[in-house]
């Protein structure tokens, strides 16, 4: 989760997920994050997850998919919709997410 | 820096940098940071810019484009090439870079 996500050569999908969070839902909002961990990385077509969140608060999850199909089908998982309103009821002062089509990538890595 | 981006209605383009920063090299990394986004903000085309890292160093940095062709302006800015130099000689452990093509966006915002 701290690190980044091994993907293979694009073309691929991806969700960029940018949220606040709301104070005091810590414990809540980590078991139902480990959960949707745990569905998620097993679904179909999933490649990769990379999340950072600053002390703020603020927060950027990127997910790696093999296709649009693979997104919409953890977007419309039951227990993930379930979640999805647990949300946008109780943990986030707001969220945007994007989907987007990777055309290309270089990583680098230093010598020493 | 800490906040959403604002972005138009898609398509648009993304650019998400995932990295691992080098310990020790906070102040040079803050102020070529600060430059850098001195200067990428004013670029024709750029739409927006999130950020979050981690305690541990682990950061994810998504900026918002027009089109490829304003990204690959940024990509080939004099100013910015030697910092992307400064960047692999000293501030990261590793890095990906990685293009895409946003198609779709929702967003949500807490009513309390």
């Amino acid at each position: 989760m701290s690190e980044g996500a091994t993907t293979p050569k694009p073309p691929y999908y991806c969700v960029i997920f940018t949220s606040r969070r709301k104070p005091g839902i810590e414990d809540d909002y980590g078991a139902a994050s480990a959960r949707m961990m745990e569905l998620g990385t097993k679904m179909p077509g999933f490649l990769g997850i990379e999340s950072a969140r600053s002390a703020e608060g603020f927060g950027i999850t990127v997910s790696y998919w093999e296709s649009e199909e693979a997104i919409k089908n953890w977007r419309t998982h039951a227990e993930h919709l379930i979640v999805q309103k647990k949300g946008r009821d109780h943990f986030y002062e707001w969220y945007e997410s994007r989907v987007g089509r990777i055309e290309r990538a270089v990583s680098f890595k230093s010598a020493k």
